[in-house]
């Protein structure tokens, strides 16, 4: 129902970045004009180009001169999880190494335990905590992942839970089933024999409950081995379920191009990915997704490699990757902030990497991503003029108001 | 009136940071108390040690378990200001180099032009939604500089507008004249002159007016030299003005060891001080104010010299130096992050670099900073279990309550 009987909207004096130029760049349009019927965008560019007929009986709303975007698109989030880990961030302050955490009980696992021994209510107060802080920035749909249950009790009441967060919120949001994240104590350090678990026993139980939009890895010398999640991959593609990857974040293991050999929807992380990585990328269609948020916390010196995929054309979006051990960032905005700052990337990419990419990262950009005609009016009104200022600044929130299909909130 | 014939009210059931253990560390009080009267602390420990007959009457409030810290100080700021710099980062991300950015009309020059062609009441407007960010973060002291007029009549609103901020907010404000900031366009190159012009003719005017409560300059190769900066320093110390010092920031000029040499309440950046400027700066008691913000920004390498800091003594602040240039950053919890993950300060370094030491370094430590009997009540509530909590996380502010001088907002 929502929208769908409701009046037609005219979003008046905006500027416009529609990020649906085809030459690129922000698309912006000066005295733009965005008419909203049945929750879905039935024109977006120049006022003047709007004809009149189309905006009879629609209600005017004056944007003010207010920069319009789409609605942001975080991409990669890992928002269900019990617990907290600041005990880990003051050890390492304190001079611990790694290995000194693990030994702590530290870690994903320490995750582990405490999403376990977390009670549903437990788990969506957090997340909704956590999401409610990326909503308060003009997020209209999320990404959450599993991951922190590895078992198949705990995965489906994690991705149960991300489901809930669209109920309890107005938000869109894709789970993603991370079942190969890592190794829970029970399997007794046999990586093999926990891969075909999550593979032939907890995905297709998990798919069967319809709670699985996308199947992701964790493949990495601590997590899971190319062939490991070549067994999930090859899984996920025998029930027709789109495929993303943590890859080459730590060291190259040819992370990129094994998802870009599964036409993976995304490859997410990528500092150590090589040149052919990112042609591989590039010529797959699967997005780079960047997550400046685990380089900054992580002090980690190897950037991705951004020129490369600049040379390929492989299309970058940006995300959170919140978690609570190595992003525990809950905001989209500074999260963009660092792939300028940190990364180099330029303004227009950023906004592209936070809305236009990130839903084609999430197989969503026929419906949302973008401000043209036919998809759904997911937007951010902003108070500020120009773009940049969207990004610049850390601490401040300009967001005037968040509009999802078609509805403010 | 605030609070001055109002019942006293005791906190209980707190976990207490006071940060006011002679023996170092966070003075953690768990089933802790708090009395205030009269806007001030008269009591601040373990309950058990509370007399019954000196609560009496108070109005209980329970904590529930939440930690109460002092409330924060962002002790080094330039919230006022004219414009907005968005266009240099832009710049700076597609390539521009620092010399093409000034060759744009950027810099801090730029800022001076808007600064002086705002109106007061735009400063202000401008100046209040940046403070509005870090009060809801339990900011309850903030420092302001001027030093986007660099004339007479512009440094004169600037400091008004400051001071007005105090009487628009709930919130205490500490003045920095920073007249010897940058050289305007009218000065024709001359630093000598313009030095001799801030010591000579603006300081003792904006004095006159009770606009200054302390002076503060930038010595840098691309501001003043020592010998400029020692020129404006001498007229404050005839005016018995205490002073504070941008130093060693970008290169090392002796900028700790002048600071010293003046006693000067704090010196401010220091990424490049030595190991003399930082035991200079222990032996005179003068504070070493980290700006990990403006590290961020602009990508620096160079690390401030914390384990000289440490080795000799000298007392660490953080603040955000939110300024329009380099660090637009209007969280002070972030900046402690930054100092955490960036300069590696301890959580207990951070959190006392935020109340206790930013206290110190505006020459407010026997009113605020730590929970100690006969200073006001400036507390900051938080939704945490443990002081790291408040540290590791971005974009996310777990306040729960601000009380400045015993009443909550
Ligand atoms: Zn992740
Ligand atoms: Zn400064």
């Amino acid at each position: 129902m929502r929208g769908a009987m409701s009046q037609p909207v005219l979003y008046r004096g905006a500027r416009l970045a529609t990020l649906a130029d085809p030459a690129g760049g922000l698309g912006l349009v000066e005295d733009g004009a965005l008419l909203v019927r049945d929750g879905r965008i039935a024109y977006a560019g120049p006022l003047a180009g709007l004809p009149a007929a189309a905006a009879a009986g629609a209600e005017p709303v004056d944007c003010g001169g207010r920069l319009v975007t789409p609605g942001l698109i975080d991409c990669h989030t890992h928002l269900v999880h019990g617990g907290e880990r600041s005990n880990e961030f003051e050890m390492r302050l304190a001079g611990a190494t790694y290995e000194e955490v693990a030994r702590a009980g530290g870690g994903i696992v320490s995750s582990v335990r405490a999403t376990r021994a977390a009670s549903d209510e437990a788990l969506l107060g957090g997340a909704l905590a956590r999401l409610d802080r990326l909503i308060a920035e003009g997020v209209t749909t999320v990404e959450v992942k599993s991951g922190y249950g590895l078992d198949l009790a705990t995965e489906a009441r994690s991705l149960r839970v991300a489901r809930r967060l669209g109920e309890a919120r107005d938000i869109g949001v894709r789970t993603s089933f991370l079942g190969a994240h890592a190794l829970p104590p029970e399997a007794a350090g046999d990586k093999d024999r926990f891969a075909g678990l999550v593979a032939d026993a907890m995905l297709p139980a998990l798919v069967a409950e319809g709670l699985v939009d996308a199947v992701d890895g964790f493949c990495e010398g601590i997590a899971f081995s190319p062939a490991q999640i070549a067994r999930v991959f090859d899984a996920a593609r025998g029930l027709g379920l789109p495929v993303k990857l943590h890859a080459d974040q730590l060291s190259d293991l040819g992370g990129a191009a094994l998802a870009a050999r599964y036409g993976a929807l995304s490859a997410d992380h990528l500092e150590h990915a090589s040149e052919a990585g990112a042609a591989a990328l590039a010529a797959a269609g699967t997005v780079a997704v960047l997550l400046p948020g685990a380089f900054y916390f992580l002090r980690e010196t190897q950037r991705p490699p951004v020129a490369a995929f600049r040379r390929h054309g492989t299309r970058m979006a940006v995300a959170t990757d919140y978690n609570p051990g190595t992003s525990p960032l809950t905001s989209l905005l500074f999260a963009a902030n660092m792939a300028a700052t940190l990364f180099r990337l330029t303004v227009d990419e950023c906004l592209a990497g936070i809305t236009r990419e990130a839903a084609r990262a999430l197989g969503l950009l026929a419906e949302t991503g973008t401000l043209e005609a036919g998809k759904w009016a997911d937007l951010a009104v902003w108070d500020v003029e120009r773009p940049a200022e969207l990004l610049c600044r850390i601490g401040f929130n300009p967001l005037h108001r968040r509009i999802r299909r078609g509805i403010a909130s």
